[in-house]
């Protein structure tokens, strides 16, 4: 008997359905003593022994479904040492469960901070093996995450729309897209949409630079510009401020979001009319664009392979088109950010985007 | 020679173009002597004689485009009297351009304003036919209004997506849907979308009741909620107040928008986490949907008939699946609303849709 | 208790599972003791009594799903007294299981076939509801099913993409729409996909006229013509033949289906490279628009409502955006077709689309 | 003055005007003295002069349009020195236009057979650079080409909508995608669409095989198969004929394409019913994917940078996630195989698809 504890953790993106799929389906061609425990809503569910037994039918249909079959949580890794409103220890919990079921083997799938979290399982002994998983593209040792074409695809289609708007109307157009602190999906949807501005938080912007943009292209006759601006962009005074003062200043200024305060310096500096859009949770819904089922199926039925070869305590990932599996604590507690030197960068320099830095 | 005015006001929207195309390819099968005279950016180009001189190629692969090749802007009837910045009459401008180009008559398409400026031209002697865009579909005399279908897939598109993220996580989800005044397009999408409580203008909303139906689904173990707002939507509470006072209170509150207080508010009441989706102006971008390019088409190539027939003053719509010519003096001034006893109200209430009244 | 035997028959089209799910949304929400009975397969699963208990939970979340949670099935009517291979009289079967489960009443989903035989059960004395389910939109008694707009609008989209290949290239390109009797879902897609030339059951073409319009368009520089066909469209030569002649012919001739028997007429007529595209069950698949996802959420709804009302042997429909309930011996056996003489056959031809007849 | 020729040729597929646009919105960033001539419809145009003056405003706003604003055909490269029918070399025509036109560069877009005809021109002294396009993905010396992934897109959502028909009835439903020589589109889509069985013509095909698969899944209860086949698929009989005993058998079995051929041999093999879906040219058409509109921009932006530095003789790839300069004379006249042994292939295989061939 194999038995393989599986949960998925952070926020939702797509694909985590068509990963699952690929790792049980791939599992169970091999294996017909495979039994599946799904921990419900992330660690929570190892924590507190919460799961279902699946079978491979349960996983039969959902290539295409968004969304996760075992649903998530955020489970802060700062977090887990800290006992819960009981007093219970959380990672004794998690050991606890996966002792007392037998289980062989744990597949997470999460982004950056469920790594943390898996590594730490990992050096309790646990036999793990995770799939990156985020919409956001910032995992360490990965080239690509499951998740970040289909949120690209829709940021992208966004923008498309505002388009056709901003063609018929002369306006500045703010697209906010997702990204606290790196600009993946910003920079891809940003050149797919052809946004004239893109703004990342890896760039920190000047607002003169994004003005005089705005106002080059009045003088060539385009009356409309889009920005297609990530959540966490920062502008270069504030990015010389400590992260304390920073929150302060944030926190006394109270704009919504980073489009809001955006809107308001354009419209000051440039007296156009400035419009909002800010599609949001979106990002991560829906079904996952074919790249994205056929990464995730591929990283599931390496995982699966990894599994049947008992090489645990690593993360599958992509590098340079090939499968790869990444030692855990190569990954934890590291981002990958857009390089602001970078060939891509550089190339939709090139071709005319400014990124309001110079 | 016939010369035909042309000019698109108003917000833009899906299938401006597929109707003038229908009404160019029209005429220009029946004609080969007509002049067409694009005014630019609504009303404003017919004030300024502001115009290209197109043919029918121009009109030809347009069927399928987004926005409006004239552009558009927003031109309020009550400032239509006022002189502008020159001391210029607009009305007389208008006239004055009408006549200088010997126009034998002036196509407009837009919505609820548009058409109470088109009326006052019908009433100062000019030839016009009107064609019906809104996204808001709520135009009187018409059943549909082009650009009205297209927002509902786009806004339900959204709400498909929020609900992947939505039964992953346990949360209340509130989207905000375009319609200050009406809402038809939350209306049909939060059917289409599946959305739990549908809060519309037309239908003030009692915060206990839309707690109450949160509780309910919770107790029944659906951990999840999703509201489809009107931007416009309204609490019993507010709608007692009048316009003055109205505003004044919302004038201190400052939320962004709606879909920030009802946020605050359901917070409070039932402890959930809430999550803000606005999809904003994506709602009027993008191609139009099937439905739209058959019903502007239709429309286009009813109005040049009526042109041909010389009958004037009339807006094309639709009544019953027929194509109908509307006096613009029945139109002009009046909104279609959804009317809370409807039989669409009544069956969505049927299938368990709480609309926060009762 | 109330006992509601359910089943969907014919092929399956987008929107089946939203119809139902209205139904028991509405019929749970009212009353808290309905057993539901879903008959596997279409009639077939009434016939031989195979059916699965099913729980209001079983129809959540499948308002979005395309296809048929109950499987489905053709069952032709004119076997439906012919005896199965046992001997079996299908009929007293079907009698046979409703009266062995004691059910309440059957709500039956499907199209022109499948409402000759509900109408049948209805004669047998069993209480039945029907649905109007087709991409066909041939149903008498209803101005509209569900399925044809998301039939339509794949359609649409496969034209939509010829179109950019065809302005690459100058070829004439048949878009092959269903339909064998009726033109429907071809009508609205060559108007919505902006086709050239649309061919229709309802109206024969003739090879010439068609030949004529691809030149006069290559002589006013557009190298580019597009056809949508419907899988029945006839010459008029074919049309004066007896069905009996008209098979034989066709038996000999074995094209794969018309578009390559029109292939064939427009290259020798025209001596232009010609293309096909078949977009076939693709047209039925997939999720549905959000305009069929009201219209079947409404027509569920009023099903159930007309359900507790005891009001039975009726079709639920729409007539002028009304929600009408049209007694089945007037829809049974009975075609909707186009008209070659309406209104939205006058208005496309006033837009410049050959029909193929003049 | 930089003068710049620029030609698509080939048929036509998604980012071909997104590349264009890359191209010369960096070239025009950089130098304000660009001419730039339009070739008409591939290779023809250079050969007979028929070109169009462009600037970079008619570049403006066709990121998303699908086609090529050029126009483009096929010219085969073995009939590029057969002198055409008034005796001229095309050769030596296309050289003259270059040289008259005292153009600095041609830029020349297109896939394998327009690559041997560049490198031709190469040879024979002009300055060229190329950029790959192709859905098919099968150019020598880049890891991808534009147009590839929206063609995967597509395919892929033809497979999801027969899914849902699939899945209500009980058949074999086969999906011929589009490949004659590699099956890079089918073997991404049939994964992503989560095809049971894919066929390329890279992996001979044992019909036996293919029939034990389907008669597995009924075993295990699933009574649906998909079947992804490339247009050139082929059987392990027929991959040991010589090249032109297999046409001579072609010929005379006179199936419309692979997918009747296929269906036959299942149907006989199985008994179940079969169905055939052929996306045909809607695999090329319509607007490109996000993951194109970024490769074709860096892809152009890239190409512009190669002739700001006068280096020629070049097609723009990307190898590794690093766009990089191949020789032409690398490229021209290779095609980039699916390699059965390939970590893919494997992958898949892993996870429960079969390729028919064991």
């Amino acid at each position: 008997m194999f038995r393989l504890g599986m949960l998925t953790s952070g926020g939702d993106c797509q694909a985590l359905n068509a990963a699952m799929r690929g790792v049980v389906k791939t599992l169970c061609e091999k294996r017909d003593d495979v039994e599946i425990y799904g921990f419900q809503d992330g660690y929570k569910g190892l924590i507190y022994s919460n799961f279902k037994m699946l079978t491979a039918k349960d996983f039969s249909g959902i290539l295409t479904m968004g969304g996760t079959i075992l649903g998530t949580s955020r489970q802060p890794f700062k977090l887990m040492r800290v006992p819960d409103e009981n007093g219970l220890d959380k990672v004794e919990a998690m050991k606890h469960t996966y002792h007392k079921l037998n289980l062989d083997c744990l597949v997470i799938l999460g982004g950056n901070g469920t790594h943390k979290s898996a590594n730490m399982l990992r050096e309790e002994g646990l036999n793990v093996v995770t799939l990156p998983k985020t919409i956001d593209n910032d995992l360490w040792g990965t080239d690509m995450t499951f998740g970040f074409q289909s949120a690209v695809d829709i940021a992208t289609d966004t923008i498309d729309r505002i388009h056709t708007t901003a063609t018929s109307h002369s306006r500045v157009f703010i697209v906010e897209v997702m990204g606290h602190k790196v600009g993946w999906v910003t920079l891809h949807a940003g050149i797919a949409g052809g946004a004239d501005i893109i703004l990342l938080p890896e760039i920190p912007y000047d607002i003169d630079v994004i003005a005089e943009a705005i106002n080059k292209r009045g003088k060539a006759g385009k009356h409309f510009t889009i920005i297609a601006v990530a959540e966490g962009a920062i502008s270069k005074e504030d990015a010389k401020l400590s992260k304390k003062d920073l929150k302060a200043k944030k926190a006394k200024e109270k704009y919504p979001s980073v489009a809001y305060e955006l809107a308001e310096k354009v419209q000051k500096k440039t007296d156009q009319e400035v419009r909002i859009t800010v599609p949001g949770h979106t990002q991560r819904g829906g079904s996952p664009c074919a790249y994205d089922r056929v990464l995730a199926t591929r990283l599931g039925a390496a995982a699966a392979e990894a599994i049947l070869d008992s090489d645990f305590g690593n993360m599958l990932g992509v590098k340079n088109n090939k499968i790869v599996r990444i030692p855990l604590e190569e990954v934890a507690g590291k981002l990958k950010y857009v390089d602001p030197e970078s060939e891509i960068v550089h190339e939709a320099k090139l071709a005319g985007i400014s990124f309001g830095d110079e």
